[in-house]
């Protein structure tokens, strides 16, 4: 997670994020500061399998800060990235329907962060899908709980978007935190029947489908 | 001229343009500095009919040094520049060719730039069709010159965009600094020859038209 917010102690959305990922050890949280040493910065992207950049969206990009570090630290020559993925998170205070044809912002957002999908293509990278946080403060509290269960599989899951991969996630994480507390367990036996359910039903889809070919 | 370049004195591209402008004093050349005032530099913007951001692309954006300049000098609540044009001068070191579905980049350098014209559109300015310039370092003499013209016109000419507004910028160019030479006075009545047989042209076409309504 590279992390770039000019205040992001005073930022509810990323102290949010920072808090929901508590319990989660397959990531790090690097916060960028305006001085850095190029070197070690490398060394902690070519580790990584996934790299999320998570920022403000300011003037329809980055702040500064990241841009500065992008800069220095990225390079095509001096830094082999191919193969990995890239990710974004963003937040906006603007809502999701000013970024349309027709609306306050004209173009939507793939378009708004295309610099970013340009870079992850010259790089040789994956570029994922982003998670953008439209005005986080007016999200109702369900709202806010089902951000925070997309952004940690954003994060800490690799199969984060499947279907499948999802259950996976949430079956081992369960497993993994709280399967001694019996609640915790029946939903657990619940989820993992429904799964089995659902590859019963898409076994017997796919059968009527060969019989009809 | 909001400059934003790293290394101004080392880039042959920034020079050159600086250099071309010599002569001319309908413009202000300005460039940003890691320290900057923001009531000073939302002055100089104030003044100005037509703002022209100028910079090398670095990451499919600006260099990190304009972004700063950006997040703190623009605001929509206390800086209106409705009404005024803005424009983009960039240069990069990639083909054109490559800035298209297909191409290396993969998207038009229009996209490219969608922030920017984002920008624009927040602040209630018109967009001004971008100047880019592809591999300077390679182009030809003439291609030079006549990169060099378009520039000088995109800075300083309020009609640039239209054949007449060139025409006529020409004229009063070579009226106001070299008409005491004999052979420019030559090349200046065939200029405005040339344009009279235009305007006859576009008159008679005209009447045509009406012919056949």
């Amino acid at each position: 997670m590279i992390v770039a917010h000019p205040e992001i102690d005073n930022s509810t959305t990323q102290q949010f994020f920072k808090e929901g990922l508590a319990g989660f050890d397959n990531y790090e949280w690097h916060e960028i500061k305006q001085e850095f040493e190029v070197a070690s910065e490398r060394l902690l992207l070519i580790k990584a399998d996934r790299i999320v950049f998570q920022f403000p969206l300011y003037w329809y990009s980055a702040p500064a800060i990241l841009k500065q570090w992008l800069d220095e630290v990225f390079s095509v020559n001096q830094l082999d990235l191919s193969g990995k993925e890239l990710g974004l998170v963003v937040s906006t205070g603007s809502p999701s329907k000013d970024f349309q044809a027709g609306g306050t912002e004209k173009y939507a957002m793939s378009e708004v962060l295309r610099p970013y999908e340009m870079l992850a293509n010259r790089m040789g990278m994956k570029y994922l899908t982003p998670v953008v946080i439209h005005q986080f403060a007016y999200l109702k509290e369900t709202d806010k709980q089902q951000l925070l269960v997309r952004y940690q599989q954003y994060v800490t899951n690799e199969q984060f978007a499947s279907f499948n991969g999802q259950v996976n996630w949430f079956v081992k994480g369960l497993n993994e935190r709280v399967a001694d507390n019996p609640e915790v367990a029946k939903l657990l036996s619940v989820l993992e029947e429904n799964e089995e359910q659902r590859h019963d039903l898409s076994w017997n889809v796919e059968q009527f489908k060969q019989d009809e070919d």
